[in-house]
């Protein structure tokens, strides 16, 4: 704590990302891809001339959105890029959500929300999951007065997604704040609502390349929504920083997008391995609650959390376990490659035997 | 105006750059520079192993800030980055200047820092320059109970430097909040006041990787100050994005930090440029503002700045003018090559004929 801190900064609980380890492990805490972005990024870059780095890029990244708008069939003013989906996400909270009201939320959804709240002096009103581990679509809706909803579909750590008529329904109730729906791990097998932004023009949705794209070391975010919320995060980005999204970044981003065969292909294969995990882990006497996401949320019934999360850091395997009252008998495991997948099996076994 | 903005978003009044064309122009309007960044940077790109780009970055950017650490001569803990300066000063208004009293600052300076006062709700107490277009430093040393104190050395757009010396003397004065050196233009021929840091641990002096290293499309900013300063934009940037400066942006910059014959022979490419510059400007009866910085203010007792401004325009030669009180006769002209400074008085010439 400083003398020269600000009130506000005094009272912030940072967010804490999974490790980045610098010694060789298999990675399965952070849900990266394992499968490289597509081709075309590496010889972008090889060919890139580096002379153009020194001019700014264009402020409102005209390029990047036109590739974005015709990958989702939506026009160039209803899209938004920024600097990782964190980005977008807290753009969108100080954008939509600093009302007097609370901001409705699941109670576990991804734990940036309530840094975010906490950073823009944003009151949360938190809904339990339903018994089935999903987001209480109903008590979402149902709230009295509020500064937006948000949540994650699919979920976050749960990896449960609802249906795009489930997400409808929300919309039809809730028509006076912004709802957002943050979909960084809809590839993976959900669906998206980016087709219903026409009719609801208090819908955002947001999402990364950094899962389905390969690209979480580059840093792209995305929003898509309609032009007027879309003009608010504008208006807030350009008080915060005229050029978030680099010239490099948004090359490799346009070349990802363009490759549909290659996106295909990573997620199929993500959804393949994450279904032969699954059978995997019941097989071990594990509880693995259903996902369409690039990871599982699982539990053992005669092992502690923090007991499997040890043993398989000692076999060189990161997870993520969440020190929390609800989540504490979980682990949240990326999927990987179908060998990664085996290792991490095999471990199990060993330490469950 | 949307229904769905959030009130403060309504009282908004974003920043608006310099324009980035598309036609073919000489470009001397965002102090970008006229060299290519250092050859290691497309030798960096080019064995680029990009299947690394599906992992997220280091969020604490160590391999970058030791570089930056040893270049500066101060220890890692005193250096923070991030995406842009830009970024680095708009954490740093939350972090450190959201206090009840008013921010101190010369009427003209960078013009980005009444947007991020406003998006943080800060009020700015403005100080006149001096009769020589000076920021007075007395005059913000002076003010009663404040905030913080900030300002650009070189002063933007004026280009004109305060000695280290001058500097000290408002940090002795200034003790109990943060003062804010934005060092944006150092390079060009001012003296840097990281070497005050440790003597004065409310000092926070900011950096750009975009002019005098020819890395504006990157994005990538730095503070340097005491350790409880730097944890101070730490906390906020853990509350906003946890990877700001990509993986890269990260390469990149470590690159152009250890290639300094490059970057001395760049900036002293640009000083000469810039004294010989302002030497034809006067040859033509303008009046130029001395500088410090890789641009010139300047304005000519016959034409006004607007008038200069289109003629240059209709001859493909694009300057910056600021459409305020006090500043609305002059041009801001960035120094490019020798070559485009010619252009720049030979059209000078023909529109003064």
């Amino acid at each position: 704590m400083s003398q020269y801190w600000s009130p506000a900064v005094r009272g912030l609980t940072p967010y804490v990302p999974g490790e980045q380890p610098r010694e060789q492990v298999t990675k399965l805490n952070t849900n990266e891809n394992p499968y490289p972005p597509a081709p075309g990024v590496s010889e972008a870059l090889r060919n890139y001339a580096t002379d153009h780095l020194r001019l700014y890029p264009d402020p409102t990244s005209h390029a990047l959105r036109t590739t974005l708008a015709e990958s989702y069939n939506v026009s160039v003013a209803e899209t938004f890029v920024g600097n990782g989906s964190d980005e977008v996400l807290a753009f969108a909270f100080q954008a939509f959500f600093c009302h007097d009201a609370p901001l409705d939320v699941p109670s576990i959804t991804y734990s940036f929300y309530p840094v975010y709240a906490n950073l823009y002096g944003i009151t949360l009103r938190k809904h339990p999951l339903n018994d089935q581990w999903e987001v209480d679509v109903d008590a979402l809706a149902n709230a009295s007065e509020r500064s937006g909803v948000i949540f994650a579909n699919p979920n976050a750590p749960t990896g449960h997604a609802h249906s795009l008529d489930t997400i409808e329904s929300l919309l039809k109730r809730v028509t006076n704040r912004v709802v957002l729906i943050d979909e960084a791990y809809v590839d993976f097998g959900a669906e998206s609502a980016v087709s219903l932004i026409k009719r609801y023009p208090n819908l955002l949705v947001t999402g990364t390349f950094s899962k389905s794209r390969s690209l979480a070391g580059l840093r792209l975010g995305y929003a898509i929504g309609s032009p007027e919320l879309i003009d608010g995060l504008q208006r807030v980005k350009d008080s915060f920083n005229s050029y978030p999204v680099d010239s490099l970044a948004s090359l490799v981003g346009i070349e990802a997008l363009k490759d549909k065969d290659h996106f295909d292909a990573c997620r199929n294969n993500v959804i393949a391995t994450r279904e032969r995990t699954r059978q995997r882990l019941e097989q071990l006497g594990f509880e693995v609650l259903p996902s369409k996401a690039n990871f599982v949320l699982t539990q053992h019934p005669d092992f502690e959390g923090a007991q499997l999360f040890a043993g398989l850091r000692e076999r060189g395997i990161l997870v993520r376990h969440f020190n929390t009252d609800m989540l504490n008998n979980f682990l949240r495991i990326t999927i990987g490659t179908d060998d990664e997948m085996d290792s991490l099996i095999e471990a199990l076994e060993a330490i469950c035997r």
